[in-house]
């Protein structure tokens, strides 16, 4: 035996690990689909998984054309600019898993934003917009939080407050992306027709199918385990001076962080939706446990379990508030995907800049050195450094989105390509722009059934 | 290279393998919830989906605090005592991924009862139920039969009969377990209304979308592979004295032997109900697979291919057995949960006592160690030692459950909180309860739909 | 440490890495289930979701019995015949887990041909041809190919050509077979009632549910992963003179060019149809999806993601270049399984003898081993060796298939058993066969609604 079989094994173990997390994290895709698809009504139930599944064709071209380019290309702390077409993949750093896996984040960002424009957006607005925000707007965040050269990483030379920006999964760079997104667009077109009355109170459109709801959540749950504990890319790495840890533990720390966080916010939603309208409703619990999903995402990999419950706790609240504020505000969100994505999402960020320990930063961010210190969570006694990064990063991640997606759908319901009429809209987008309906009941459906009755009364 | 680095990818590989198994095990989860729904009528869609999703995050946050200690702690033969809220995991003998496995495997029990009392039991009493048998009736079982010191484990000092009781991935602790508390829960609440018209004739009660039975039924497949081959929870373990196998080998086989044994069930159940009711009955296919796999569960490292298929086919006559034993004493399971996990359970734990190989028995464990004798299957010439101990292992459990749960359904019937009113039942759950019924086809949508044909004739 | 820890490690991360891609291969099932429920009316739903089912339980025993033998035993070139029932394994060729993989591979080639001859075939005919496809006519066609003495393959001692035809995961081998035999059924079946109107025009019969054939699409992607990057059978095989990569890579990048294959061709239908029939046409961009996976899957490993990106633009114009032909020639294929998994698997064929890389090639197919020059992609130079054997293969597959298949529907068809009557067919295999339909909507559930909205009126 010699080094290049250990080598080899190294290789393997991490690339096992890293391609079945992208196949989860692939999942999420199918996840969104489902509960976009059950939470609207039947009548654009087609659109919105067009939209999905578009998000993942166009994605790939435009992520392996130039987005992996701008995220994880060499240059500048704001963009990258190599590896343009793969060119030069694998090489030392990178390996076509690593690849693999940011493409299937990259194309849940579209995804998220896509709830927010849902039943009242021209498909080829969708196209544009997807194309930009997925091939550019989103990978230069990921480069600033995620390659090693970005001004917020905090695997760079340069740290910013001698801490660097903790966001593990993206809380941010995923879904405060697609929610900020969402909300800009949801802002531009306005509400559905008919989601307000007269008198301006809200008027419950309900998903025309819960089961695609349960279905949708549970599979974003099952596609999570890839997405929060896959971000550590390598599994074998030990921790110096543990000989019995490494990041196989870490792994299963965040598996479990995860759960917790999703779960409380779950139950919280739950018993306090309960006190508010007064029955168990089902499609809340399932946006409760996505919101505690979101929230502990930037910092799964870096507290502990209980602080998990913590932050699920608070993010049902978050979404409760917000979703509250939204009425009042007569914005309409049909997936409520701004409150969700980004408002868990923001909090997601405080959090971690709260709750971090020093122990698991370590870990996290510095391995194979040792006795390091670095800031950590602010209530643990970590000072500010970790804190302040935190709240630059979300800062920063408005501003850039509001800058870049705002005056894109500004300009696309200018040229007047943005909203569907409102005769398309009444009649829904499937039957105006996609052929038909998902559902086929037509006439002959119901002859035979009772062709069939017919038959088999005489059989009998 | 040293040691370490050995102890390193050991424990990276194994981490690997029980992560990923855990995942396939919690999309279980979903697959039940999709089983549930498509065999409930739609009025109680909702209201199963949100029971399914409420066992996996009350679950989450009870076994967390003290069903993990129940099941893994130390201390005595009948209850464990340590770990709560995981303290002092990571340690030598559990890491994260061991936690999350057996949480999958807790949340997996609740949704099994839930079946049996389906379409018409209080959502308040649900919780009650659901958190003292996630908590604690299921944990105490899993300490017996799967904790270093529980009293039926095969792993333990002290071997009941030499031998301890073999139930690889739980056809008892899971799947009898949770089909006993069912059983009990349907005997308590009655059958539903109208279940048995007033010559006491049954009227057969279809479950609303078959579409969402398969799904179910395939997903609780792929699942499986986690539950199943997943049990063993390390694969890079070496059997002495065969330089080329090892658990790896036994994983392989072991998945082999559940998929034969579902599809064997399946195959007769097929055929089976073609003669009895005169035509091909996808539903009825779908339970005789589930069944296969119950069955097989407990013995499913332990024995070889073709019994496997021996297991199956009795597992389909079990379930069509019980099913008609059903019909005559008027028991109502909507989901067949008693028949098909208790029954289905209780006959794989006696399966394992006939026919498992002492090769195999010796592998899965006695791992490390060489020249034991150890008792298998009765059929096989191995000794009554562990058929006695599979039998007291299926009392044990029937009665434990019954004495646990079926007190528990009878207070809660007392006290009018188990069984919801007649008016109720009818209306459906998801009405009563809910905030309103799983899918949306308002008169909106239909005039949608004519008002999209008259404005595409208009186009044309 | 010694060197049987090396081997135990390198089992189990072989182990690891082709169990879990045959559980992925498995959800193909369940994608096919999906795809084909939602494709065909409600009527015919359970039928074909049975098909499905029964396409696993049944190919589970055939291929365990005979099945497996007659693709991978030894013997001769053209069908193998030792390893019945699994004697003999585990040996030093294969292990559990490699039968486990192909077993997944088996059952789904009958599935692709149940699309063609959907909504109008008797389930006793379906019997019969499953189980001689699967048990039969299939694993002589995967001997060729794949065993490593079959007369096409690229491993055995004798090289076609100097060559062997490269099939990695199957184009040839799982499409086409499946396609060439839903071919012949469809033809001998002929069009289902109505499809063709008096004059000879087509009349469109849609699928009922679109949000099923969504969800089939992608869980098809996901179980891909496991179809084409699985196929390494082995991770850990380093190159020679390359001490960075190994199968590791190769296997990242086969994701890569799978995802580019199949996105491409998505792209591509999605503008295509647009231009032709003048919407976004979801259920089309799904269709285009598959068969740009389908196209790519026999040079997944063998190409370079520009090339992947060039198999699926072609690909889609194979596909909707046929569906025109099948439209004019009066061809109904219900899933359109002939053109899609016949047509765009011959194209992948021919695409991998134009644009196989005689690097990716050496390392695919001569792991180990140093200095040896191979045959490849006729238009980067690799000569004609490669394309030639890609020709017979095609060729070869298409004539045994047609000469097997044909005459087994067209006995069928004559022994009055394979197609079902005109008022069946009218009424709906469901009520005819399966006791039932696969939705309930009956007049309970509708005086339930209304009932629940006057109790809720009342309680307000």
């Amino acid at each position: 035996m010699d080094s290049s079989w250990e080598a080899s094994v190294t290789d393997s173990i991490n690339a096992i690990y890293l391609l079945f997390s992208a196949y989860l994290v692939f999942v999420m895709q199918l996840g969104f689909a489902m509960l976009c698809a059950g939470s609207v009504r039947a009548k654009n139930a087609m659109n919105i998984m067009l939209t999905n599944v578009v998000d993942a064709v166009v994605g790939s071209l435009s992520y392996y054309l130039f987005g992996f380019a701008f995220a994880f290309g060499d240059s500048n702390p704001f963009i990258g600019a190599s590896y343009f077409a793969l060119k030069d993949i694998p090489c030392s750093s990178y390996d076509y898993s690593f690849f693999l896996y940011q493409w299937a984040f990259a194309i849940a960002v579209a995804g998220i934003t896509s709830g927010s424009i849902a039943e009242r957006t021209q498909f080829t607005a969708y196209l544009f917009f997807s194309f930009f925000l997925t091939g550019f707007v989103y990978p230069v965040v990921a480069h600033w939080l995620w390659s090693s050269n970005g001004w917020l990483s905090p695997n760079s030379t340069y740290l910013l407050f001698g801490s660097g920006a903790i966001d593990f999964a993206g809380s941010g760079v995923v879904h405060l992306v697609g929610g900020i997104a969402g909300f800009w667009g949801s802002i531009v077109e306005g509400p559905r027709v008919g989601r307000f009355d007269a008198f301006g109170n809200p008027v419950k459109m309900r998903g025309h199918n819960a089961t695609l709801v349960v279905l949708g959540t549970l599979l974003l749950w099952f596609g999570w385990f890839g997405f929060n504990p896959g971000s550590f890319n390598k599994i074998l790495v030990a921790y110096p001076h543990m000989a019995d840890q490494g990041n196989w533990t870490s792994v299963g720390r965040t598996a479990v962080t995860t759960t917790l966080a999703g779960s409380t916010a779950g139950i919280v939603t739950l018993f306090g939706r309960r006190l508010l309208v007064g029955h168990w409703d089902a499609m809340d619990v399932c946006n409760g446990v996505l919101g505690g999903f979101v929230a502990i995402t930037s910092g799964c990999s870096v507290v502990e379990p209980w602080a998990a419950i913590l932050c699920g706790f608070c993010a049902a609240w978050v979404l409760i508030g917000l979703n509250i504020l939204a009425l009042k505000f007569k914005f309409d969100d049909p997936l409520e995907a701004a409150q969700l994505h980004g408002g868990c999402g923001a909090w997601g960020l405080i959090f971690t800049g709260l709750f971090a320990k020093e122990e698991f930063v370590l870990q996290a961010y510095n391995s194979g050195k040792t006795q390091i210190i670095r800031p950590s969570g602010l209530i643990l006694g970590g000072g500010w450094g970790l804190f302040g990064a935190q709240i630059v990063e979300l800062l920063s991640i408005v501003v850039w989105v509001s800058l870049t997606m705002g005056p894109l759908f500004y300009l696309l319901q200018k040229l007047g390509i943005l909203r569907i009429s409102s005769d398309e809209e009444v009649a829904g987008l499937d039957i105006s722009s996609h052929g038909g309906y998902a559902y086929d009941a037509s006439q002959e459906e119901s002859n035979a059934r009772f062709y069939g009755e017919y038959l088999r009364m005489q059989q009998q």
